[in-house]
């Protein structure tokens, strides 16, 4: 036993030898500018090489941004000589001193502007081969499909990455808000066994020789969970086979979903959103202002209280601002939307406006008809900027009444077993709301189409790499 | 527009009048012991109604937890008379004065066993139709097809829903701990272009009339992801078409993936996973002492470090121990595990083991070799009290390297386009680790099958509800 006990503790030293004799911890790039005249290890990727004769400069990047070093033959002869074969993507490690820079030389676009690493030695921690376009600039001109096509490395661009530095931080802001509310966080599947939410956008999946799909939101899960925790949320993967390309869809996406029980009034579920939304603001703005420079781009004013008006009188105001007469639409176009936010923000300062009372019709079978006006239901959509950020609403609660939309709907409440158990057993009043991630963050960045706001995004088209043209037979 | 925006004021003060008049906020029922001799109001479901002649005892199942309620005639009729038609799962809500209870009728396995709540007031907010078994006991005592064919009614039981309060702890310890060490979340497709990870053991996708697969896991997306972020996770979705029903499987599961760059030895990973575990088992412990006592389970002993083997060591062991003789066996086997989990127990006081050096032939084509054994990799399991609890390993970041391993291990170079890219393009030294949600919700409750740490769990037999036997033609 204790010869065992021995040979994993030394393996334990070997790998500590491994490492080399003892060294000061790894500093990050972003670092620098707090280790002035200090000698510090840097280790990242070469964003670019500029050879001056004599003296090389290399921007470094690593996971919190970019410093600049200068590779003197003065100081380090060796350093200097490994430096001459770097290219753009070398992975290396090294070693200098900090030093603060001349005025004259200060970048004041680069958080670290103020400071350069003077390198004492570098080694090449992996090689890369040239790149298939220059990646050193601020921008990265290139189209859509040439950006995706080359996605993992494109992916490493500031100005990309900037945009999934921004999601993650909208992501925790959506949890941070309802676990503070006393929502709980639940995972639901993806892999449904009927069409459930209608229509022929769905994917089919081969499950054991059944055919299943792949569920378009975590919609009816999520109310499900209302009678076990009354308030939930997740963070769910929702597939729209959409048949056709266009800059706001993606065939799979990331939902951001909650849902409330005891409610007192619909008005409670636009409530909750609207803080969730402005946490979300409130994060970003207090995080991330390098990345909305990097966009020209600024959290929307959210000072003031969203408006929440009826759908009808949102097409009232519509038609009195600009003569447009869309007042027997049963919807708003993408037109309206734009327009209604722009009046908000004119009006009331903020880009932001829900619209309440769609026509029943048009909204899915689970939406709660104002019992004041049924044509009409209490469901609501955030509009934001110019399109739809969230949409939500109360549910209907009722057993009965939900079996009869159910079939009115044109759905077969067998195909709803444990969906419908949720509401034969005791439902309270309740409702919720969802936002797609993606969405959000194109709108926040203004970025002009949803891929961008996708890490590996999926549509007719492409699967990661562009999908051939499927062939007849399969 | 005056008249508008009046509109909207009246919709608002509407809602408010329909809440009735100004009334207490509600009050959960876990708080009703910080509340004695003061009037409240609380909202919920009926778990239980036990008629005493005269006086109704009602317990009060809510978000929070659950509290006795009495209704006696002399305080109010009209409650009594509603209560009298109460049955379980009923959603009421209740005016009353929280009481302290004397000293004899004191329920301490409740947390609210000190008090009860005299009602005042009782409304009836949702009805429920006669349930199919009780629900009042403290353990509900159903077999497991009949636990998951009355799933969203069974989940409401206090000791089921105690397993996903739980779970959403172990999560959010896992995002907690990788967050701190800088780590930047990331979201990752399902669906993917081929099943790249072997096996026939893959849901296949209809999509847009193109094979597609559901991804065995998130493993390539978060490697490719270290070349941006260096340090990675994800909770994700993760699917495999297992042809067999066991006890430890799901066809859909919560893969907690996290992958981290610029690693100086594999060991760094084995540290990062040993820290994400116990800060789980700290936040479970500090959270859920009530929940683990439903199952009569505690959190492990973890306060010593965990040991790490080599695969042959651990052989070693087992045949010292009990003399099986598995010395040459290419993988250890259930059993096996088991042991070595109650050897680190006995003799090193916490009943977790890495174990190292699995055979390279038994690990995936990515994971990196020994250099000084490069029959053996630099791959490991935690094996946690009698499973594999995570897996992990450096990986090949040498793009010749991991090309040759992608040929050897049968796949096309060509199905990896965007997952080379990052190794084609400087990818420095890496690993990273995996564990399966569900796996450890239910090793930490000492659940007897994986599907009940499932909200809704997919095998071979079920979505939801029992699955038809397929159909010869589809």
């Amino acid at each position: 036993m204790n010869v065992l006990l021995n040979e994993s503790r030394i393996m334990n030293q070997e790998s500590r030898q491994r490492r080399g004799s003892p060294k000061a911890a790894r500093v990050l790039a972003g670092e620098t500018s707090q280790k002035i005249d200090q000698e510090v290890l840097l280790k990242g990727w070469v964003r670019t090489r500029r050879d001056h004769g004599k003296l090389i400069f290399l921007d470094l990047r690593d996971r919190s941004g970019v410093v600049q070093l200068v590779v003197n033959p003065q100081v380090s002869e060796g350093a200097h000589k490994v430096s001459q074969e770097l290219r753009p993507e070398y992975v290396i490690e090294v070693r200098g001193e900090v030093k603060k820079r001349p005025e004259n030389t200060i970048n004041k676009d680069l958080p670290t502007g103020e400071v350069e690493v003077e390198v004492k030695g570098l080694t090449i921690l992996s090689k890369a081969e040239t790149l298939p376009f220059d990646m050193g600039g601020e921008e990265l001109n290139l189209e859509l499909p040439t950006l995706l096509d080359n996605r993992t490395l494109t992916l490493r661009h500031p100005k990309i990455s900037a945009i999934f530095k921004v999601q993650k931080t909208i992501a925790s802001a959506f949890r941070k808000t309802l676990k503070e509310e006393g929502f709980t966080e639940i995972f639901v599947p993806t892999i449904v066994a009927t069409a459930t939410e209608g229509g022929a956008e769905v994917f089919s999946v081969d499950y054991y020789k059944h055919k299943a799909y792949l569920a378009q939101s975590p919609q009816l899960y999520k109310q499900m969970m209302v009678g076990i925790f009354e308030r939930v949320f997740t963070i769910a993967h929702a597939y729209r086979a959409e048949p056709s390309v266009t800059t706001r869809h993606l065939s799979e996406y990331i939902s951001l979903d909650a849902e409330m029980g005891f409610i007192d009034s619909y008005t409670d579920l636009m409530d909750m959103a609207e803080k969730v939304v402005k946490e979300m603001f409130r994060q970003v703005s207090e995080n991330h202002q390098q990345e909305l420079s990097l966009f020209g781009a600024s959290v929307p004013p959210h000072k003031n209280r969203f408006l929440r008006l009826k759908m009808r009188e949102a097409q009232e105001i519509i038609f009195k601002r600009i003569k447009r007469d869309h007042r027997s639409e049963p919807d708003l176009d993408p037109a309206d939307e734009k327009e209604i936010c722009q009046w908000a923000l004119e009006e009331h300062g903020v880009p932001f406006v829900f619209i309440t009372h769609y026509p029943t019709k048009k909204r899915p079978f689970y939406t709660m008809p104002d019992p004041r006006d049924p044509e009409y239901t209490l469901g609501f959509d955030l509009l934001g900027i110019s399109e739809e950020w969230v949409t939500g609403g109360q549910r209907i609660n009722d057993y009965q009444m939900l079996l009869s939309h159910i079939k009115k709907w044109g759905n077969k409440p067998e195909q709803f077993g444990l969906y419908l158990q949720a509401f034969k057993y005791g439902m309270p009043p309740e409702g919720g709301f969802a936002m797609g991630l993606e969405r959000i963050t194109k709108d926040l960045l203004g970025l002009s189409n949803v891929r961008e706001a996708s890490l590996y995004p999926r549509d007719m088209e492409r699967i990661d790499e562009r999908l051939q043209k499927p062939k007849k037979e399969k």
